[in-house]
């Protein structure tokens, strides 16, 4: 165990920012009134849900009305789905989405096609992304929803969403886009970019978990997920988690104030990372080598277990992951990985470090340190390692 | 406007204790890790989590497996509903719940009701009391659920839970409690009550707003309500909220440690209070005089707008609520004030109070002094008290 700490891991999930957490204070300690109530301390709340669903509307340019907050990126991409579903199964009950999307909407989708409607999954290339023409073939006149993902969580491909949501809009298709991995990291307009639902998550920029949002286009009523209170204009009962809130809509501020600067400085840093990892023989990049999130840099090193890897860098201090953060719990390889095209036993072996502006040079320079050995040393325990060296397979 | 401020309103919502904050800062600061990720950091955050579930499955009586932490009470009793509903459908589409549950029960099973669920609804006499008789007579061999809160947000009105629940598992049908007012308040003990599932919310009991939890007995699969990465045993998917988790388990712990305390001088308070502004005229207590929440006094004055009533009192720094404290925004009268048998202009009049440990007998004391008078002066100004007090109705 070594003293260093370098966290690569920030695709699946971040440190709160202090901006977010000083925001947050007031509404954990003396401010702790119930945004529903009528009196003084309840209208202080409110005045603070209000300010955040300002905040949250002018990062993404949205309408602040436009703003549901949520308990999770998950809630928001379960209710925009089965919200979408259930409004238009009178229409039809075909939905399209791609073959990379995170669980939150894959098995959403899942569930609903055991419920009778029919799914279309479209394919990416082995960059991992969408063909636009492949969307504009596959929409019927009985598609009620299009969810394809911004960006993607294990190999950081950005989808060409602006052209799919054009495409979706000339058919009146109603088109979700989780884009949990995207906000506050990449620059996103909600009008601009033809959106009609879209999904964050504050735990990815540097707000806090429990706390997720979902825009939805001024005039597409969806029916609500949680029914009770009518909090959040009568869409999204519950309590609202002021601090919570206020927390995520402050960092997802911060994060739209210095945006251009990180980007440029954190994919500086990813692309310093990349070069020098992909100096490792039989390693590959995964995910658009352009068209990628500016901190997330995933590879494939063959004859390598990521688990295996995953344990062997927290062992040197370095945070990362293999597959998708939320599912570790499974041996299966990433549903992404096979879909760009990946061998099983190569998919195996993926690593993901996910950088930020938290992230600095040395962090880099002692990534670039560690993980070549440990390549080398778990190859150097694998069965397989050899015949491959050889150019037997 | 005074600087005296006595909090009335905790079964709208409450203050964070010291403890829970406390307990939540590190994983607000340092302890920032994903549960799902399998290094170290993210291993300690899982600990958090698990160490969570064990206090909340002590506070209750249950398993530690049979606790799933959500976004909300609200969360927690749609869960329940929808995923009972599901289940059930095959057996039947009948619901039994009681007049007077919050609107995250009953607004879910009129949603449930739309897409061809029957639901009865059992009275309550005029404390706010459901018959065991009438839940007996009414079960049939098509209910698949049976959903009756332990105790009222409005009128603080306890139910016979563990005798609702003999007769719900005698004849085999799933029983739901939402406990949101009851937990952390009155002791609670799932297995002795027969419970089934059973809903909790953090900040009823001096929790984060935000979290809240969903005890379901085990053996009693339910679907999810939200589909995507696995979390929770695969019931609950989202990234874990583990400040908000471990802030609930941490209030749930210490509510649960001094509650036979708390009960004993917050009831004694409570009760002066009811003593005192039944001195009142035309004043009614409204809920159950005796099985009630040690904290709730609820009130109707005749001749009195609730609302004018709790601006009034909050320019003299009392926070209070009229009808239930999630729906402020609605000018109808609240159902549960309705279906305890009142007329629609008296349940207009109502106030509760609701007191916590941290009230003081100061704070009751100037509510008594401060109260009456604000009656007063409203009635004065009433065009139908005159009337009143001259009987002529």
């Amino acid at each position: 165990m070594t003293a260093r700490r370098v966290y690569a891991d920030n695709a699946g999930t971040t440190a709160l920012s202090k901006t977010a957490l000083d925001a947050m204070m007031p509404y954990l300690t003396e401010s702790y009134g119930n945004p529903s109530a009528i009196y003084s301390l309840g209208r202080e709340a409110k005045k603070a849900l209000e300010g955040a669903r300002v905040k949250v509307a002018a990062a993404i340019g949205a309408l602040p009305e436009e703003i549901y907050f949520t308990g999770s990126g998950t809630e928001a991409d379960n209710w925009a789905i089965r919200g979408a579903a259930e409004k238009g199964s009178k229409k039809g009950k075909h939905i399209i989405t791609s073959a990379i999307e995170h669980h939150a909407v894959s098995h959403t989708l899942e569930y609903l096609k055991k419920q009778g409607f029919e799914i279309t999954m479209l394919p990416v290339d082995n960059l991992g992304r969408v063909s636009p023409d492949d969307l504009k073939n596959a929409i019927r006149d009985d598609t009620i929803l299009i969810t394809i993902m911004m960006a993607n969580n294990e190999i950081g491909a950005i989808q060409p969403v602006t052209e799919l949501g054009r495409l979706a809009r000339e058919k009146g298709v109603p088109f979700h886009t989780d884009a949990v991995q995207a906000a506050g990291h990449i620059p996103i307009d909600v009008k601009a970019m033809n959106i009609d639902m879209m999904s964050i998550a504050g735990h990815k920029f540097r707000g806090p978990k429990g706390v997720g949002a979902l825009y939805i286009k001024k005039g597409n009523y969806i029916p609500p997920l949680l029914y009770g209170g009518g909090q959040e204009s009568k869409r999204r009962s519950s309590t609202e988690n002021v601090a919570g809130i206020v927390g995520l809509a402050a960092a997802l501020e911060e994060a739209t104030a210095n945006m251009a600067e990180n980007m440029k400085r954190v994919s500086a840093m990813r692309d310093r990372l990349i070069a020098e990892l992909l100096k490792i023989p039989f390693s590959r990049l995964t995910g658009d080598p352009v068209n990628r999130l500016p901190g997330t840099a995933s590879f494939v090193f063959e004859c390598v277990e990521g688990e295996a890897m995953i344990l062997t860098l927290d062992n040197a201090g370095i945070c990362a992951s293999s597959g998708s953060a939320c599912s570790s719990a499974s041996l299966d390889p990433s549903h992404v990985l096979l879909a760009i095209g990946l061998a099983h036993e190569v998919a195996h072996g993926s690593v993901r470090l996910s950088i930020s502006e938290c992230t600095t040079d040395e962090d880099i320079d002692y990534i670039i340190a560690t993980l070549p050995p440990i390549v080398e040393k778990l190859r150097a325990m694998s069965p397989l390692w050899e015949d491959r060296m050889n150019g037997k397979f």
